[in-house]
């Protein structure tokens, strides 16, 4: 069995915002040498998210959005979370809804992804650096 | 280590809909011979899940009707995505609400389920063909 | 390729609650001799999630508060699935907010952990038993 590990490191100027990884997590499969087995990316800080969606800036308009909508940062008083000196509850709550982790298969050697599959690091709570660890393990 | 790589087509032929493959996915894990390890199910498509939940058609109504109400389909023009000609910005939406994967552990050749669960493919934008990736890894 | 798969039980006293199951879930790890590999933690009942997150009391009334909001348990009778003679519709639809499962790395025989990341059991139609499944996988 073949494992390679490995964190990405992310520092988002803004307090939302979505990062491509892909290439990276292509690159990292290469390395690993693994042909058949699965590649785990997991956020590694609850305030952000590992997801699989569509590059299209207008469609990560709408996701921010929809999340502001349904779990809005302001005002920062209407959750318990925040009476502790923090600001972000909402961004505990939006990571919920985008997912911490994805699992995706190695098959040959390669990501076996979908036509526009393209994994994302979400931010929910940045200006501060966070983490992702990658895992690729199998033969 | 052994693995076994399948995938899955569907033509769901309405807009939405939910497909049960807990039988299909019986029948591979049998055929990959695996006795201990891990199943990875996942939609190849971003606006398409897999999850796991009851067999009952008015619980499916519920599914349905939550995700409307949270991330409707009309107005199309509430979305900055179907600025790009699309209209199905409300499904990449629902896709990330119900969830891209499951991994299902595999323990003595079987499917270590609970009582009731079950899984699905949740189509959010169909009448056309999408594809399902199933991954049976271990020994 | 080494594996350990173990079923833990819950019996939450009121209708939703949340469980820290981290220490619990270390000390599988260890049990079962991994260095390198998976961890998969996954709610086996269609009314429970298992999630990552803060444990933090204020955060968790949040939570809930937020699954109310979206999701209500009450009028039970605005959901189709409890014609059925079930009252717990909502539970179905708060586990799919909150997910199923988590896949944790297992890195030099232990859980490879952010700063805050702990595992919970999620309930969401308690009084009554229910199963976790942990598989851990590796070598």
């Amino acid at each position: 069995m073949k494992s390679l590990t490995e964190h990405l490191e992310f520092n988002v100027p803004s307090r939302r915002g979505f990062v491509n990884i892909t290439p990276t997590i292509e690159e990292l499969v290469r390395r690993s040498g693994v042909q058949e087995g699965l590649c785990l990316v997991n956020a590694m800080h609850i305030t952000a998210s590992v997801f699989i969606n569509d590059d299209e800036p207008g469609l990560h308009a709408d996701f921010d959005a929809f999340l502001e909508r349904i779990a809005p940062h302001e005002p920062t008083s209407q959750y318990r979370h925040n009476r502790t000196g923090e600001d972000n509850a909402d961004a505990h709550l939006k990571r919920q809804v985008m997912g911490r982790e994805v699992v995706v298969t190695v098959t040959r050697g390669r990501l076996d992804f979908g036509p526009w599959e393209q994994v994302f690091y979400g931010e929910w709570d940045g200006r501060r650096k966070k983490r992702v660890l990658v895992k690729i393990i199998g033969e």
